[in-house]
């Protein structure tokens, strides 16, 4: 049968990572996961409990396509709390993840051969979805000095539609400053670009507060997620912020291509956001592993690293070590038994000498990991 | 800020009859919902108490792209029990309800600008999601003597690179049988077209079995749902039967576009898969009211109607009656108190003279409904 040609998406290089370690401990084998860009803790227990007291009373079926109204009244309160920004919950729009929010805001905003601009590095998914939908996604190199971040020079001759930008980034943890936001949101506005901000890691910083696109404008596309400060993955809810004359387009977008969010992870994550002192115990977590691995990374030789603002990873440049980042890690995990993601999903091209170490588990894990990296360097 | 042309979706007409039937409810006014397109019924008790214990017991992060394999192995078992059809569970991918389904086919089949046939009437949303991913919906006008479904003579002349049809369908209740069916998939084999097939009503049918398309080939897309039979509307979880040659593109673009179903929903989606006695008895109470409907419309004055052989629909020609079905529908509700859905939603340009009925709630809820049409139909 036919196959579309938008269909055809690269694989995950990781996924090979992740099939070798698998099978390494279906042999026995321990095996620490660097790789992996989840939280190992699950939803905050009052969300679970709210979850079980609403299967008692409530047959969950449909939700409107917006999002049960508390919990977008919930979402808007937050930008007070944490931004001092002043949001109409009107403007919220609960979504199937952050995956739900790009493929909304991707078709709001953009047609058929439209070109989109997204950092390399970036998180894989952005160049997919695009292409999946008959968009143009255009890699934009970034570069070590701007914290491997695009600037507004990056965007000259581009003819771009729209912009995409992630802070804390995936796989960085590098952050837009007010001031690098500002000019990347005038710059769009100037060629009539849309702009869209990937916050999903906001929530785990660790020396600055992030900076949200709407401290800025209200002409932007904001996306967010339980998934990772409210350690919900697999719970598929986030939300997206809209100007507000975008709202009633996003809507009947979301009422066909989605229905709505699943309604038991929108009980789940109302109950959530008041679980502050459960996920600030999961942040000092994470705290606590990113200086175990900024002290632990250079002593075992990995030490050309992205600033790591936020987010829970630690992008490497390897390219003293090796020009073939797939073969690296492979060796590392047979070696070494830590798994470890290479650039190569992040950066098309310049991927190929780096590493995306991850430290969202165990502190324990990370320790572990850190050793074991140490020993096979030091006998490399 | 730019919006694109894709996003430009027709609003749900039913949308206006819903807003004003909450008004008339929050005035004190007791209104009956036909014009819903959900059970009343919850998941079932053992599918909730399977998601009460996995919460203890798991972080419930994201699963597999392809959904968890004691789920997926489960859904072909199902072929096996229900039309003693062979499928290996390779073949299943398990989606965030049939929503994701669509997306996922129509992605992983077509590209900008196909044409894709859907009959008129239908669920509204085929049409709709087609459009935001820059592809051709192409409405074919089915005839009354072919159960309001498409035939191979439709097709003639269309240059369709897929057609989707839906059995029972969505407005009508009607069903292909197995000739008819099988007509179909010949039609679009000859002219290269994909067959999709809509089987999201399977499970409540009266008086036939429903066929499905891999009773007759395996080079079709299969979509079904947990919403439906399986009574669990906003858990957003469902699946699909692809060519197995499809399978590993379907799993690129289900990891870029959905990480993976909600994790939460397919715990309690496995469970649900063993609850028959309960299901039946909600598809006991369908039958009760479909009954009631076939002997109380025809005396309420709607006697031109769809062969109703599945789902929890009626739908009828009221061309004698009207020729605005929206202000029909408005009337209805303003006189009778009964919400019913105008046929424009699930038909353009007929619509305009055609009316849904939805039986899904109480059989309570049916009797007072078709009490209050006949007596407003009595009087007007």
């Amino acid at each position: 049968m036919r196959n579309s040609t938008r269909s055809e998406v690269d694989p995950f290089i990781v996924m090979d990572v992740m099939e070798a370690a698998r099978k390494a401990e279906e042999a026995g084998r321990r095996i620490i996961h660097m790789e992996v860009g989840q939280p190992s803790t699950g939803a905050p227990v009052a969300a679970q409990q709210a979850l079980v007291r609403a299967l008692e009373n409530d047959a969950l079926g449909y939700t409107v396509a917006l999002g049960i109204p508390a919990l977008r009244e919930r979402i808007a309160r937050m930008y007070g709390e944490w931004y001092n920004v002043d949001l109409d919950p009107g403007r919220v729009v609960v979504t199937s993840g952050s995956s739900g929010a790009f493929l909304l805001a991707f078709t709001a905003l953009f047609d058929s051969g439209d070109r989109v601009g997204i950092g390399a590095p970036g998180y894989p998914s952005y160049r997919q979805i695009l292409h999946a939908l008959g968009l143009t996604p255009v890699d934009i190199e970034t570069a070590a000095e701007n914290r491997l971040q695009p600037v507004p020079s990056d965007l000259s001759g581009l003819d771009l539609a729209g912009l995409m930008v992630a802070s804390p980034a995936n796989p960085t943890g590098t952050m837009l400053n007010r001031d690098a936001m500002a000019a990347l949101i005038g710059a769009t506005q100037e060629v009539g670009a849309a702009f869209i901000s990937d916050e999903i890691y906001h929530g785990i910083e660790y020396e600055a507060k992030a900076v949200t696109a709407l401290e800025l404008t209200n002409d932007a596309y904001v996306i967010n997620s339980f998934s990772k400060y409210f350690s919900m993955t697999g719970w598929r809810v986030g939300w997206m912020v809209v100007p507000e004359d975008h709202v009633r387009v996003v809507e009947r977008l979301a009422q066909n291509m989605f229905i709505c969010a699943p309604h038991a992870s929108q009980v789940a994550a109302l109950a959530a956001m008041d679980c502050e002192e459960e996920l600030q115990a999961n942040l000092a977590v994470y705290a606590r592993n990113r200086q175990l691995m900024l002290e632990g990374l250079p002593k075992a030789g990995f030490s050309k690293i992205a600033p790591p603002d936020g987010a829970f990873y630690v992008y490497a440049d390897v390219s003293e070590l090796t020009q073939d980042s797939r073969a690296f890690a492979a060796e590392i995990l047979e070696k070494a038994g830590v798994a470890v993601t290479p650039g190569l999903d992040f950066d098309p091209v310049r991927g190929a000498t780096t590493l995306r170490f991850s430290y969202a588990r165990s502190t324990a894990d990370i320790e572990e990991g850190l050793s074991r990296l140490r020993s096979f360097m030091e006998n490399r």
